[in-house]
């Protein structure tokens, strides 16, 4: 009998696969749920229970917290990755990491296809195939939502005859959680016009009392908040508690998906936002000049292939060698203000700062250079314009 | 008798260089003052009130208002330009077109010598002296601050010795207004760690109740606020009134000066910046990927050489020659929700939405292709990285 | 009875195609020949002569060489376009302009179907798939050489079946030729370590006698050749006159193919190389450092872009306004000398020249600044990296 | 007394300074000659000779070769470095690799300044300078040549007064030789439109027999010839060694200085020019499309900045980085056929050649897909243009 590894979700797209790749297609049907920060205990036995009711024969939870920030957060921080000058990849990083987890569980048990329960208009169906013709290219990939285009009547109406008959919920927003931040889908998101009412948005906004929190990176990544240490991972969760009942962090992207149609969706990430700017500005102060610049073009181009599920191309690792070659100074504390749906980046203090430095405070006196030295400055940088206006314009 | 034309700001510093310039050097000081969109008729008066105490041969105030809009702001919108992620570039832009302003009149009167104020440790030096350098190069450049580095109280003193005894102000923030922005120095911005307190920025933040702007633009130009037509710099003066009242586009840039040193300031740009983002949003929707990943590319170089003074750089007329081209369907109607400190971009209405298509909704079912086509999309986009797994990891 | 307008080569696939689109698929079969600089009047005859005897229902020749050059090959010029640093994009270019052709003459006879012979594994099959889509996306698109992937003996079968009897003669080397080079493409092609013998090239390289040529170009457009005016494509005829024969311009190009596998094709692209190298030397006189870095990256894009079958993407529009208004200053005479099977270039002359200066010569004495102006120059200059130095080499 | 150290070439130039700097200033003069591979022991005795002559106290030989490999070669071989597509930096590199070392020197011996014998028209003034100021910021920086601007005569004059009475040969050409290439200047340099003359070329082209060599890379670095193996630094001169007498790898180099002026000098750079293509050639084989496209961009700064002096920009290390991480599958062989003043790269072989793969040949027929997947490729490929040209076509 052949297997399928399913990914699995307990929703009712994946729970028709489940019962369509048993009973129509006559697999032995495995599934895994891969969790990147978004299920707790209780939410990963929920799901167990959900698979042991559609008769899986087999159900897991892999857990990839650690390598998501690892292999991919890290890097988009380091990168200050804001896709589209907003958007900190909170799902598309998510999906490389389930994709991978799926494609190594599905070789680890010999399974012959995997099924995802991805719609044929997103970016997601994408990013899954690629990492499974890539990691997997001899499995078959089975996409039935996809390839059916069912209504949601027919999924249920369908598992009601295969005996599996309950409520399934609609729920008036699409939400996927992860340790990156929150996505949220709605009929709004479906416009072009229309912005997410509050009660759309997953954390209530309810915290209106302004505080500093003070943020240690050391070497690009956060590992205290307000002078506790933790763990990278613990360092974004302890982040996002304090910072999410705020409303900060909350957005809509607009951007172009790998499809080619223009996409909408609302996103919540408390910590990914404050966390990127406040490393930003770290960095305003430590690195150089052109620093800033080639990290700018190496983030962006990083974000992009990340969120178009190009994770697994080489030059992502050869730009991870750049990046994480930056970040031995960007050591020190980021003082950021939190207040009701906005943050304040108030300044810095770093070994390494480069305005702390005895050469000359900016717009103030100068130490180390006459003003001679910058009237020499000026004439030699003007010589190449002067010379094209003296010979062009004539 | 030698002409100079002293660029004229009514302080401390160029009053001194005014008598300095006539007792001390012999010049005849002609003095002029460029409005870019910071003084209104009453301090144009008193400006020219405190030239004539002074003695000047002649003073004028040049406005370039409308000019720096139509050579400068329109293209910084254009290309969405933030210097360092934040700012508008308030400052920067205004110098340059200050310094043309200045050779251009000090050609027309045959001066001898042009000075300005300028200390010797920031950036308005360089780009005073090369936008003369370039335009009036067979014209003297003095710039007795930066040269003479004297005390304040040296300044005073030599003023009154030769006969100019008042009062002279010391602000305790430097503030500097134009119709792009104020930038706003101080004690705090000259550390790292420090934030503007609430009374040094120049509009008070007393408006607290939301209200909706709904933004016009035409070809990347905004045009109309809340339905009303306006020209391009009236829009932008409008908004600034509605917007500048809750303490909205404040922020600190740090950065890297044009003369190496890191520098820090506070800025108060309501209207860049909600302009900015509000175009930024439209042409999301509009312009297709590779359009946006361009403008980004050519609008931050266009920012760094006019943030540095190389406004004259041919380069410069090229990347406007592209932004302006991009700005073809970059029409339609942005809302915008102010709030106290902060604002959210609401949503688009445009003819030229390319979201407001047939072919398909982010997320939702597919339209315009089946499933096997993105499984042949997927299948040949793998190709590449497949290929180099098979080949290279051996 | 429905309409097929079949992309006309007089090949044997294409002759299959031909064939089997009438009498397997019922289509009433017109073709088309589109002219890119490749057909001279004897071979349109010919082919129209082929088109018949298939019993074709109406063959047309499109001449596309004024198109393809106004619209392609100057912003190729402009943009010193050469893929991987060497291809002119001799084949790419082409496709593009004939898949336009194709598409707009279907529309005009209400073709149902477009036909063309591409196999599978090409970058051809991408252009024109792709401009079809684009252009034409109500009309099916046939392929039947990459769906059938027939062998050359069956097809040949096939043909003598329905009545078309003749050699079909398989050429060692399979070459395309056009205004803007042509490709060769052979059993050496196919690996990575052979390189084309000399019978291979279909110019034969037998003048060895160095000669030298004077290029003229207007606003980086080559019009003249030895003081003599040409138009744009008669200039490029020329040149490649005078050039070819002595084996100038051939070189084996390698890279990513749009469908992600390597690729390695011969070419032998004379007067497009030197064109390009004469016209970058030229821009290397007259343009300033930021123009030439920023002409580069667009120009870089524009041509993969190209390549890849995207010409249609409105971000090419943009690129072109850019690299038009980069060359009203690309003006002057190129000297080049030609040598067997290489081309010196020698030198330029141009009003626009900005080594023409009274500033200063390169190496020698300065006339413009002081020994003490690059004194300062390069101490502010070193601004940044001392203090980075001093702060961060603790 | 104080201490100068001299950066000596035993030329007019730096006699003169030598003299001044012990007679006008009174210094203790120290001198060192910097060996970047341009040295053989006899030219070396000769300069310590030379300043034994002008009465130095001290001159020492500073052997950098390998430092000048391992620290720069290496990266701009790696980098495919080719300034304005043609130059390999043959001085530039050297420059920065001396000033360094002189740096260190100065500092080992306690010296209070350093001297150099650059013009004030150059860019060697400016990689001296920058290096110096950020490496020595307290050791003062004395150019006698640039700040008199003395003639010839006058300093022949100036040395026979001093008791320096011989023959001060002018060569007709300036020639600086070193391990990446050898520059010469002359007459026609100076202007746009001559060439440089047979004679004036330093390795006579003698040698028309071609040949074919085989260079083998190993992770970027070429590490045998003809199959045998070399360090890194015999290898660029074995092959230099058989490469040069065919007159290959001279060209001109035109540009933009450092100071903004245009300039254009002659360079002869056999092996150079020979490696780089080769090694681009193999990375065309074996590594990705977006990493061939990134190494582009980082190579090109990689070699603006060290053309331009800032090679201790902490830029510059990170760009190592990334270009280092890209090197490890370059390895293999690569064919060079060698004929008169131009060499032919036959081609590569490699075991991580992306070529050579089971999936599918460039325009062959296809294993890995079906024409299917490539249909449904392109028509997701088109969405976007095709979205674009429905809804802003109108």
């Amino acid at each position: 009998m052949k297997k399928v590894l399913l990914a699995f979700s307990g929703g009712l797209d994946t729970s028709y696969c489940a019962i369509h790749l048993a009973k129509d297609k006559g697999y032995e049907v495995y599934t895994a749920a891969v969790n990147t920060g978004g299920f707790d205990e209780t939410e990963q036995q929920a799901l167990a229970q959900k698979a042991s009711e559609l008769g899986i024969k087999n159900h897991v939870c892999i857990d990839v917290e650690e390598e998501f920030y690892q292999k991919g957060i890290k890097y988009l921080v380091f990168g200050n990755v804001l896709k589209n000058h907003t958007y900190p990849l909170s799902v598309s990083g998510e999906r490389v990491f389930q994709a991978i987890a799926i494609a190594e569980y599905a070789k680890e048990i010999g399974a012959d296809a995997i099924a995802h329960g991805s719609t044929g208009a997103g970016n997601d169906q994408v990013r899954f195939d690629l990492v499974f013709n890539v990691l997997a290219p001899d499995i078959e990939i089975i996409t039935p939502i996809r390839d059916q285009q069912l209504s949601r009547e027919e999924e249920v109406a369908y598992l009601k005859k295969h005996g599996v008959d309950k409520e399934w919920e609609k729920a008036k927003y699409s939400i996927n959680q992860g340790l990156w931040g929150t996505s949220v889908g709605g009929a709004e998101t479906l416009t072009s016009d229309s912005y997410l009412p509050e009660e759309a948005w997953p954390t209530p906004a309810i915290n209106n009392d302004e505080q500093l929190v003070e943020l240690g990176f050391e070497k690009g990544e956060l590992l205290s908040v307000n002078g506790k240490k933790y763990s990278a991972v613990d360092a974004i969760k302890k982040l996002n508690e304090i910072a999410a009942p705020y409303g900060i962090g909350r957005d809509i992207h607009v951007g172009d998906t790998i499809i080619g149609i223009k996409g909408r969706v609302g996103f919540e990430a408390a910590a990914p936002l404050i966390m990127i700017k406040a490393h930003q500005l770290l960095e305003k102060h430590v690195l150089g000049k052109w620093q800033l610049y080639w990290k700018d073009q190496l983030g962006e181009w990083y974000g992009m292939l990340m969120h178009e599920g190009q994770f697994l191309d080489p030059v992502m690792r050869d730009i991870e060698a750049f990046l994480e070659h930056t970040q031995g100074t960007v050591t020190g504390k980021v003082l950021v203000k939190l207040a009701s749906k906005r943050f304040e980046l108030q300044g810095i203090e770093s070994d390494y700062d480069l305005m702390a430095s005895k050469f000359g405070q900016y717009g103030e006196m100068n130490q180390g250079w006459s003003g001679e030295d910058v009237k020499g400055f000026t004439k030699i940088l003007s010589n190449a314009t002067l010379i094209q206006q003296s010979v062009q314009k004539k």
